[in-house]
């Protein structure tokens, strides 16, 4: 086999048959096909797509390309959860907390943000003390002992994915539905957990701005979780608007921590009801949704979804007593207020421009391996449907300096969209797609 | 302006303007693009095509992206000569001394050969003592002397092309009209002649299979010389059957030796007098083809032609004895010969079989800078449409030993296709596309 024929056969719309995509993925790993070549055949791919054949060799060929993580040992059933990524996303830290409050485990290894999307471990990083930088040993240990543990990649999970995904963002090769699905997957796969819950976001924030491509690709990935045993179900959730109303790292901590405490904003408490509830069905914890809510319900009320957090903080080397205080989080010196121009009702509240402004204020990454400010952000005062008055605070800026604070500000004023007419209400989660 | 908006503007199907193109060609020549994302646009390119504005503007960068000759000092019109490449395609060892001998200047850089198409240099450098690397001021004044000169490129012309084309080559992304055009005539525009003469294969040992690809391309092509002020004409000529009888590099010299003695095959006469005739039309030296048939005629009759290939030969070191006496050209130590396995007409003599078949024997290069052996080749007794008994030599392998005759005489069984109905004859000269 080589790499120029697999090329052309790709230009000429062919499909790749299962030995000729390990054999890719090999060259991949052990770097012996070159980056022009990859890029070259990405593109081909992007142009001529693949079958749910090619797509399921590819996922799981990459899944198996490094480290795969062993769960089996772990009680209870290991259960999984993906956001294609959002702005004041950080749904993760109250789902996990939930559903092990449930009896579950969770066991997840976490990203970081770039761009307008934050990353869990960024916003977990946040509460001092805590680190993110587990051995193996020690991530299955707390796994083991709280139920919860939330990491950085701390096995060599699918490096196949990690080339390929490196060279899809510099050759304008991302936006292809396969290549999508099975760098999630694949990750997913080696990653171990026996069910998977994906959120897939849709609009203006989101990677897909559509929701018949989401759904797709929604379809796409419950399909390659099915294909490799994984219980796997998924929801389309919106984006057009930041999740809740802190978007930045602690500002999120802290609103996680609010959400878990019972007093969270109705639309992001609304998303992590169902993410959760998804999780528990996908790894046959209730028949349906429906079947989840109570419980989860009681895991709030309780307190006991707010402790299995506390736990995961301590385990992690963090201050547990964050959970009641939350002045132990970075706090940012600088502040700008934006207010409403003129009178009217919120339309919108563009969740991609409140993801510039963030990255603006520090709280996110232009460029991987940036530092962030976990004290830099926006804090939300309204949100669509609202009626403000002219000169009503619309948001706060939070940022180290007065000159960071300034530069999310300009960038902020572009996100509220204010008009004479009540918007329409518009749900948070869109559609659920249980497992196949 | 980033390569990586560069890309996606290509992938999603816009047109670049001329800044931008500029800009990219820019980058190719001083390297600040990598392999990996030029290939990701050479990619978008083959798949979203490229406008005539955008072809163009990609022409004269890369035309303008190194040394260009200038070719005004020399006497008569400069005339350059292009062929898409074939097998046993000798033509400009005859044309090139025709034109010549009726009053135009040809400074030519040539290329090698590479997989089952030849090169004019490799033919010339089977002439013993014969160099084909000349200084500037050699080639210059060997145009001005002889009014002939074929040289390796002694100058640095369209570097962005160098590169480019060695990437496509590389990754798939060689099929792809606006990269072919622009490739071709950004060094045809370079090498500085006012007059271009362009023969465009169609057929099986052709880069283009089907003749409207073809016409497109030679259309597209003498356009883009036309845009940049120099009078281009073009042909489509035929290449299902190897032209001439010999195939080989010194074997090729012969028969081009011998075509200007008078003593050519038909079907290769009969395209050097078409694409001689063309490349008169195209410097103005005549109205139309016809108009220069009997000038022709004569440069070859009186012996004229051959006279300023032998001064040529002179000129570059090798022995122009060689006109009078073929035995000074290297021979072949190993021979094998093809016989007809059954009676009938000659169907076709497959050009592409009749190609590889010569690599095997060593007179093609399988790799770029591979040597070549000047005496292998091929000797065909027949061609399409002659009648032949069972048992009769079809062609003669040429090889340094019977190991290499053998892979040839191998490949070549392929080559013949016997029938029992006489074939419709085949036009060597297919169309003709005057200057615009």
């Amino acid at each position: 086999m080589d790499m120029l024929q697999l090329i052309e056969r790709k230009r000429d719309g062919a499909a790749h048959d299962a030995q000729e995509i390990a054999w890719l993925v090999g060259g991949i790993v052990d770097e012996t096909i070159p980056d022009y070549q990859l890029s070259a055949w990405l593109m081909a791919v992007v142009w001529r797509g693949m079958t749910a054949q090619e797509t399921a060799a590819l996922t799981e060929a990459m899944a198996r390309s490094g480290e795969t993580l062993d769960l089996s040992s772990l009680p209870g059933t290991t259960v999984d959860k993906h956001s294609t990524g959002g702005v004041g996303d950080k749904t993760s830290l109250v789902v996990c907390p939930l559903v092990t409050a449930c009896g579950l485990t969770v066991a997840k290894m976490s990203g970081r943000g770039l761009g307008h999307t934050g990353g869990t471990l960024d916003k977990l990083e946040s509460i001092p003390g805590l680190t993110v930088d587990l051995s193996i040993e020690r991530f299955m240990r707390q796994a083991r002992d709280v139920g919860l543990v939330i990491a950085g990649a701390s096995a060599d999970l699918a490096p196949a994915d990690k080339r390929l995904y490196a060279l899809r963002d510099v050759t304008g090769t991302v936006p292809s539905l396969p290549l999508i699905a099975s760098s999630i997957m694949s990750k997913k796969i080696a990653a171990g957990s026996s069910a998977i819950a994906l959120d897939v976001k849709v609009g203006a924030g989101a990677f897909m701005r559509d929701r018949s491509d989401a759904r797709t690709l929604a379809n796409a990935m419950v399909d390659l979780g099915a294909r490799a045993g994984r219980r796997t179900a998924a929801l389309l959730t919106d984006m057009d608007q930041p999740l809740g109303m802190r978007v930045g790292n602690a500002l999120e901590v802290t609103e996680a921590i609010e959400t878990l405490s019972g007093q969270g904003p109705p639309d992001f408490l609304e998303l992590c009801m169902a993410v959760a509830g998804v999780m528990l069905v996908a790894a046959g914890h209730a028949e349906d949704l429906q079947g989840t809510q109570s419980e989860l319900q009681k895991a709030l009320d309780s307190g006991r979804a707010r402790d299995v957090f506390a736990e995961m903080v301590e385990a992690q080397g963090g201050n547990g007593r964050v959970v009641d205080d939350q002045s132990l989080l970075p706090r940012a010196h600088a502040n700008a207020v934006l207010t409403a121009p003129r009178s009217g009702y919120i339309g919108r509240v563009d969740a991609l421009a409140v993801g510039h402004a963030c990255v603006a204020t520090g709280a996110g990454r232009r460029h991987k391996g940036a530092e962030v400010d976990p004290s830099a952000g926006v804090v939300l005062r309204v949100k669509a449907g609202d009626l403000v008055r002219s000169g009503q605070e619309l948001a706060v800026v939070h940022a180290a300096d007065s000159a960071a604070a300034a530069a999310g500000l300009e960038l902020l004023r572009g996100a509220f969209f204010i008009q004479d007419e009540s918007p329409p209400a518009s749900p948070v989660v869109l559609e659920i797609i249980d497992p196949g």
